[in-house]
């Protein structure tokens, strides 16, 4: 018998927000206790296509199955009409070896789990009445963590800032299709919301941090490689709790290493992201905190596996 | 649409020995020529269940296409009535990133790469005249090993040499089936053959240098961990032709490294495998050749492309 094969529709079926929700909340849980096993990631370019392949597993130590997740990147296919990404995540069994399923998901699940991992610190970490939202980028992550975010609290505004207005009218349409308050922003505007979740390939920072409110929070999402960078040091200078989804790489190639390098923090100053999800947590009414999300492995193979175990019972 | 997948019997029909031979060929002198991508693979242990999983890619410079191989190795497996080794290559376009199908090959094309880069390597340095092959191992590359030199140069014999009589006897029966003249031998009268191939997972030496006649040829494709070694240092050091498939692994974890360390060989006395394939060697009747293949993941990559050219041309 051939290995089965899902493509997204099914995939997006099977994927309700709340097993979604459930299976990163789970994993960071997992990963802030060193349960989780995340190997160094295979890379290869493709200089000529201007294009990149990833390939990145995970396991939750004593899951059933773990993961393998293969992405490209390849940046000059809009000019063909093809999408930039593309990619699978191979669900293996972690008794046997035997491959289970192939998710065909074209990058789904790593936009959902990406979304919901910005939803679930920004809810835990923000003033329990904080009510207004803003995010800084125009595209499929500044959607989904206002979507993702409005499963936990309710929203009762969505500032979008943008560099480009028109994307950022077309995004405040999207938000208000489905039911969202949403308007249009300054930075400035933007920067002085209760919750502010930045979702940018920035390489300088997309915020001043005085225009940060005592109470708010931010999460920034987009800084996934050293010579991004969207968050300001200052920021995490006055920040009461930094939150960091992997210690090293946060402080290798996220928001908190330029925060650390600069001299604004600590390199010690920042706690697991799993921790905060697990304990409510004790916080003023003024304080700032932050969270620097990079992206971990392990939570890609937990959703993988969540979303198989309703796909193939 | 779904990525297509293609099961083990579409890829045996697919692959003609023609084929396999033509890509393993080209792609080894593309490897010895500097012409291909093969990034540090990545890998994950699963101790509980005495398993691991290996993801290994490879491009040749300027292929349309691209390979990710996902290994398993789950060794407590037989116990429960399934194979030790699972997984699949995925093909992906080297130019948009688009994965163009999945190979779910049992591991067919890993051992059909390595029984060709074998014959291809031991018809290339063997005594034009040579026809008596000895193969020391019962599993499935002993086999592959004879099948597919016989594709290049007529055998009149094939020794087999194996720790377990039965096994060697049921090999022979195989051999003898597919019109090879087998027979069961002691490892002195194997290691005195025209022409031998290792094929154990052996951590001592399985033959002794001094049994090796002038004139001999010997490849060993056992070796891929540095713990293991088949071939004896004083062969090396009695050989007049050294050929590697890979310089670095080779020397890192095949026997090669062994001879080295040991002083029988010289650490740049082995010429790339590739070159040796290119061009017609000039070889004397009494001259010993050995060839050390440690496995090299473009070769997989040009396997998979050639084999799915067939399936979607």
């Amino acid at each position: 018998m051939n290995v089965p094969v899902f493509g997204p529709a099914a995939i997006e079926e099977a994927a309700a927000p709340r097993l979604v929700l459930d299976a990163v909340r789970d994993a960071s849980i997992a990963h802030a206790e060193g349960r989780t096993t995340v190997p160094p990631p295979l890379h290869m370019e493709f200089p000529d296509a201007d294009g990149d392949c990833h390939v990145k597993a995970g396991w939750i130590s004593g899951a059933a199955d773990f993961a393998v997740k293969i992405a490209t990147g390849f940046y000059a296919n809009p000019a063909i009409g093809l999408p930039s990404n593309h990619g699978l995540v191979c669900v293996i069994s972690a008794r046997t070896g035997q491959v289970r399923a192939l998710l065909d998901d074209r990058g789904l699940l790593t936009a959902w789990r990406t979304a919901a991992a910005g939803a679930l610190i920004t809810h835990a970490l923000a003033r329990p009445g904080a009510t207004e939202l803003a995010v800084f980028g125009t595209g499929q992550q500044a959607l989904l963590q206002a979507v993702w975010l409005a499963e936990l609290r309710p929203l009762t505004a969505v500032l979008v800032h943008g560099r480009h207005p028109d994307r950022a009218a077309a995004l405040c349409g999207e938000l208000r299709s489905r039911g969202l308050e949403a308007r249009p922003a300054t930075a400035r505007e933007a920067a002085g919301a209760d919750m502010i979740v930045t979702t940018t390939p920035a390489t300088s920072p997309v915020l001043d941090a005085a225009h940060v409110r005592e109470g708010a929070h931010v999460t920034g999402i987009g800084t996934d490689m050293p010579h991004k960078n969207e968050l300001p040091p200052e920021l995490f200078g006055r920040a009461r709790i930094i939150a960091t989804d992997d210690h090293t790489q946060c402080l290798d190639h996220g928001d908190f290493g330029h925060a650390v390098r600069a001299g604004a923090a600590a390199h010690d100053s920042d706690t697991p992201v799993g921790l905060l999800l697990k304990q409510p947590l004790d916080r003023s009414a003024t304080a700032i905190t932050v969270a620097d999300l990079t992206g971990v492995g392990a939570l890609d193979a937990a959703l993988a596996s969540a979303v198989l175990h309703r796909l193939l019972p």
